[in-house]
This record gives structure tokens, C-alpha cells and sequence, in this order.
């Protein structure tokens, strides 16, 4: 049986990418990075099998059947990862199985369901190309085959590396320079926590395909965000990270954030993807900055919040901090759910109110309505994607998706 | 007895003024461009009177005596006037009263509450500058008494003149060329009505004078604004109002509002004025051009939003729309107050549930609670300052301001 599983991480970018150069092939106007979020925690689950009875490609995502449009992104994942297994593979050894002849089934689970708001575009892609590739014993490299997951979803590409990870936008028509690289594993600074503060929304947003090509079309401030402000950042974050140091991690992260959004903002009709809750989210944040940054607290930042396409926000902080941290937001927005705390942080009691630094000004903001921010998900930074067992299969013997509860 | 009063209008800015190359002399880093609103709605009305019994120079704002800092705005206008009057009358005319050697009390009045949330330093300035030439009988045109307003607060400088006015950044030091100037008159255009959204915020927003200079110097977006947006849209906005294209005038209006709050965005820390209500007011004015904008409906916008430093909308419609948009906005925004028609657009039954165009999507908005929107004022374009008589003034006879009820 040619069967494979793997499993992909989450990413979440301090650069934002916003913007395409060419559409089909998923070429973006700038350059980006982000922090593989760790798979323990948050992952898609991909198992590919190739099989000489089966009558068409077929894909489920947590159970239902897509439909897999000719063109389509989908489809052209499907078809590039055949491309190489018969180029890298069977052209190269004769007596390998003809694999990218047959058709294939594949069946995709996230651990995390759709309402928690986080894109799993990312993680799916990066499962389903990591899982063709291992089904298809390619030799390619992460970098080869992120060119073929940003084909799928552009910041898909970031998800096929662990760590810290940049997608270089390139400049090639063909997209062959456009490719994620590793600027450094989760082993080199394994200090980087991550919560992400899930945020009620009763408003439907523009989706980012769609969003990010008006901006294209109607920001005046996109052109020069694009040309000058992302590469010097690229090249200043890659340093703060490859040095370890957090406060300029965090200084260009949020800006950065600002950044996406302001030419949101800048787009006609404008878009808005940050509500009031997570406006009151940065608040809280930057007046716990304020205070870090006084001589007397070291003069460092000690959380960075990030929001892409949606009103969540993801605060980066190191090991250190979070539990400060994770009590400082329970205070400003009550949970409903108990905190699952995979770290142990917190005893018996839970969370419980927390405690503010000197000096810090809780007027920032007010302690809003219970579910206002309505989970908090602890995660640092993890590895790439995993080849896993047959154990953890998500196809049946019968080729189609197993029954699972999310 | 040396006495003047004059009223001053409102002015709300199309082309936003943020950021100053010389905070002293209030010199700003780009152009501007404001519609002057109808002082029979709002208004500042101030009294100045000059007289050898007066000790010092003193000013009351609502009848609330106001410190006359020395080397403060205040201080620096009334200065600067005294000047001019010794330069243009006392040493022209040796006959002339010295009223320049005088000590002057100032009274002034908004006749809209603080509340409202509208700037009235603009309104304000301009009837303290104008109140102080009609005293001084200074033979200077507006545009030379708004080199002084400029002085007491950089947006006042537009409200020395009626209908749409631009404020020349200039490039002196000196600051002689950054003054206002009249694009045309409001006879040019009477068509434009104002629906001023007066917005609920339990927060207290940063100041313009702070923000606006953390804005020059954390915002990457800023300079390309200055550089390069602003100069075009001055030039397009205005041949727009010389030729009455509300449509063209509604686009650049809009954009460069939210192009504004993108640059206060992309401050760090950020700086947000608009919450969750102002944005919803977007959606459903976006939503109403966006129907007008088919090719059926003729194609053309029918209103424009722009926000100052503040949540509150402006919204400017040409008068045969603005009845259907004050329906619009009480539909969403439900309102406590009863609505003052001063145009007498509504019957007995008042506003009424209002009606949608065909196509209108409803859902791009939810019904607010009553007083999301606390109020709503209708205007529209007006006149520049108004000399008014000794029956209008706001000064006693013991040189004291009256007591008025706002």
C-alpha cells in the first residue's frame, strides 16, 4: 500500500504579506517571515494514498469532500508534486512504482476547529505537500517543496520549516526564487512563546484573497510600504532573531502589524480587520511595554502583539513573561473557558486575577464582558512539518477519511 | 469703548492636517484643504474689548477664565494682533487710538457643547483673531489674519473664510507662506450639506498636538504621504470643486480620511481614533455609493465620510441626497435625542424608519443600541467670520463675560 502521513505547523508572520505580483502562480509584492507555531499544539494531520483502484483525485477536510477544481489550487498542488515524484523519482529510477500515475486520495485534519479564527490555509498546504512528498519518497528539500505549497496558499510556504522562517518574494516571472528559507531552527531560540487571544467577531471580514489585490489596485501607501519599509525590516528582524534579542524582535513585529493593517486601512473601500477588543488588546500590551521600557523594569519589551487577516491576536513573549502576560489579558477580558494550561503555569486555582507591575496604568483599558475574548491557546515556536506512522493515519483501509472527532 | 465681536465657523477638513515642521510657529509638513460649515449652526462668537482700566490681557472660554500663558498660543495671537495694529494703523495713522499699548479682555462662546466632540479650537482661534481685527479695524484680508489664527491652532487658519479653503503648507522658515487661502466661495457650491455623527467613546483618545508629532517621527508611511499623495489629491480635490464633481470630490475625501488614520495606525505606539461605531458608519456609506455607483443609479457617489482626531463622522452629501442619508444612519444608529431639523426636512413624524435603495445590502451593519450615535447635526457649507453687532456681545459692561447658557 503507498500510504503516508504527516503533519504541518501553524504560522503566524511578524513581516506581513500582503499582496501579489502574479495571482495564479501565488507571487507576493514583498517578502515576509514568520514563527512556526509548535505542532503539539496546533497542526494539520495529511494522509496521502496512491492507489491503482481508485477512479479520480479526491481530498476531505475534516471529513467532507472538496471539490477539486481543474486549475484550481488544489489541483495544481496535486499535479506539481506528481510532476516531481516522475522527474526526481521514476524518470531517475526505473524500478520505482509509476506513483504519479495513479490517482490519489487524500484526507486532512486540523486539531483546531474553524471558529478559533486561525488560518489553517497554511498548515493544510504545508501537510498536503509534505505528505505527497513523503508518499512520493521525493528527495527534495523543504525549500523545493515550499514552492510548490505557496502555490496552494501563499503562507503555506512558511509551514514547511520549523522555527523562523522567511519567504523571499523573488523576482522571477517563473516564481523559482519565490521560496521560503529557514532563518533559524526553534532550537536556536526555543524561548519564543506564543498566546493567541481568539476574539469574538460578529462581522464577516474581507477575505485576504480578495482584500490584499485592493489594496494592490488602491493603496498609494502599499507601493512605498513594499519598496522601502519591508526589505530593511526583513534584514533587521532576521538580525534580532539570529542575536536573540527580543525587544527589537518585538519593536518591528508590532510595527509591522501596524504596518499591514494602516495599508488596510489605505485600501478603497477601506478594510478593517481589527475591532475595538483588539484595540483594547494592543493597549494592554503597549502599556505593559511602557513599563518594561523604563530604566528602573531593564528598558526592554517583553510581549509583541501580531494580527493577520482577522480580529485575533497572537502575543509573542519569551518563556519568562507568558504567565504574566496570560494573567494580565484574563484580567482585562474574563474567560468563560477554563485556561488549558499545557505548560502547568498555573496551579489548581487557574489563572486567577493577576497582579500589575508598578506603575502600570489599568485605565488602558476596561475589563470587558466575559467571551469578549473568548479562548486563550498557549503555543511557542515548533518544528516542521512530521512524517508520522500508520498508527496516526487519518485514511481508513477504505480509502476514504476516518471518522474523527475534532 | 474699544469693542468687537464676530462669529467663526467650524471647518472639517477633506485633505487631513497631521504632522508639523515647526511646532512652535505651527508650520505643518503637508498641505490641507477643509469646507467651512454654517456658523447659523455652529459657531464661536467673541467678544474683544480694549481699555486703560484693564490691568492685564485676559480671556474667558463658556465664561471660564483661561490662563494667558506667556509665549502660549493665546498669548502669541493677541501679541501678533497688537503688532500688526501698531504697524498697519498706529503708525500709519498718528491719530489713530493706541489700542495697541492696551490691555484687552476676550470673551468667547461655542454655541455647541464640548461634548460634541468637535474640535473648537479652529472655530475658536478664528473668531479671537477675527474679533481682534474688527476691534484693531485692521486693513488685512484673511488671508494675512490667518497667519496669526495659524498661530493659536493650525486648523483655525482655515476657518478665516467661507466655503472650501486650502491651507498652504509653505516652505519658509518663516512660516509668511503657510496660510489659508479661499478655493471658492460657498456661493460657489451650496449643494454641500453636512451630517455630523456625534459618536459615543468611553475612551479617551490622544491629543492631535501629541499625536501628530509621534506620527512624524515613527511613521515610515508618513513622509511618502507628505511627499507624494497629498500634493496630488490638492490639486485633484480642488479642480473637483471648481467644477462641482461631488463624485470625484466624495473619492478623495474618503481616501484621504482613511488615509490619515492608516498613517495613525502605522505610528508606534498606534494611534486609533475611529472605534467599532465609526467603522460601521463606513460600512453602511460605502455600502450606500456602492449602489449609487452602478451604472442604473447613475454611477456616481453620493456621499462622503471623513473623521478628524475623533470618532464622529462628517458626512458630505449634495442637499437633494442628504434626507435619504439621515434616514440611513437613524436606521442603523437609533436615536435618542430628538433630530433638530433646521432644514425642515422631515414632517411632524420625524426621521422614520428611512427606506433602501434597491440592492442595498442591510447586513453590512447591525442595528446599533440607542445612543451608539448620540446625536446627529445637519449643515452645510457657510461663510467666513461675521462682524456683529454690540447687541451680539458677549463681554458685559464691566468687561466681564456675560453669563450665557450654551
Amino acid at each position: 500500500m503507498f500510504i503516508a502521513t504527516t503533519s504541518a505547523p501553524v504560522n503566524i508572520a511578524c513581516i506581513k504579506y500582503w499582496g501579489k505580483r502574479d495571482t495564479k502562480l501565488i507571487l507576493p509584492t514583498n517578502s515576509s517571515l514568520s514563527v512556526t507555531l509548535d505542532q503539539d499544539h496546533l497542526r494539520s494531520t495529511t494522509t496521502s494514498r496512491a492507489d491503482a483502484s481508485f477512479t479520480k483525485d479526491r481530498l476531505w477536510l475534516n471529513g467532507v469532500e472538496e471539490d477539486i477544481k481543474p486549475g484550481g489550487r488544489m489541483a495544481t498542488c496535486i499535479a506539481e508534486m506528481k510532476r516531481l515524484r516522475k522527474e526526481l523519482v521514476e524518470n531517475v529510477d526505473t524500478s520505482a512504482p509509476t506513483l504519479s500515475t495513479l490517482f490519489v486520495h487524500i484526507a486532512s485534519y486540523n486539531n483546531f476547529p474553524t471558529a478559533a479564527g486561525l488560518a489553517s490555509s497554511a498548515s493544510g498546504f504545508a501537510a498536503l505537500t509534505a505528505s505527497l512528498a513523503a508518499l512520493y519518497a521525493l528527495p527534495s528539500p523543504p525549500t523545493e517543496l515550499s514552492l510548490i505549497a505557496r502555490q496552494g496558499s501563499g503562507s503555506a510556504c512558511r509551514s514547511l520549516m520549523g522555527g523562523f522562517v522567511a519567504w523571499n518574494a523573488g523576482t522571477l516571472d517563473s516564481g523559482v526564487d519565490s521560496h521560503a528559507v529557514q532563518i533559524a531552527a526553534e532550537t536556536h531560540w526555543p524561548d519564543i512563546h506564543a498566546l493567541i487571544c481568539v476574539v469574538s467577531d460578529t462581522k464577516k471580514g474581507t477575505s485576504s484573497t480578495s482584500g490584499m489585490q485592493r489594496t494592490v489596485e488602491t493603496s498609494p501607501l502599499l507601493q512605498h510600504r513594499i519598496k522601502h519599509v519591508v526589505p530593511q525590516r526583513m534584514k533587521t528582524i532576521s538580525e534580532a532573531i539570529l542575536a536573540k534579542d527580543f525587544d527589537r524582535f518585538a519593536e518591528i513585529t508590532m510595527a509591522d502589524s501596524n504596518q499591514f493593517h494602516a495599508v488596510c486601512l489605505d485600501t478603497s473601500p477601506p478594510i478593517f480587520y481589527m475591532n475595538d477588543v483588539s484595540r483594547a488588546i494592543i493597549a494592554v500590551i503597549e502599556e505593559y511595554n511602557r513599563v518594561a521600557l523604563l530604566p528602573e523594569n531593564g528598558g526592554k519589551r517583553k510581549a509583541a502583539y501580531t494580527y493577520d487577516a482577522g480580529p485575533n491576536a497572537v502575543i509573542y513573549a519569551p518563556a519568562a513573561h507568558i504567565k504574566e502576560i496570560i494573567s494580565l489579558i484574563a484580567h482585562f477580558f474574563p474567560q468563560q473557558e477554563t485556561f488549558k494550561d499545557p505548560f502547568g503555569l498555573f496551579g489548581p486555582n487557574g489563572i486567577g486575577t493577576g497582579s500589575f507591575a508598578a506603575g502600570f496604568n489599568v485605565n488602558v483599558a476596561k475589563t470587558w464582558e466575559t467571551g469578549a475574548v473568548k479562548s486563550l491557546i498557549h503555543t511557542k515556536v515548533g518544528d516542521g512539518p512530521r512524517v508520522l506512522g500508520q498508527a496516526d493515519s487519518v485514511l481508513g483501509q477504505d480509502g476514504l477519511p476516518k471518522s474523527l472527532q475534532l
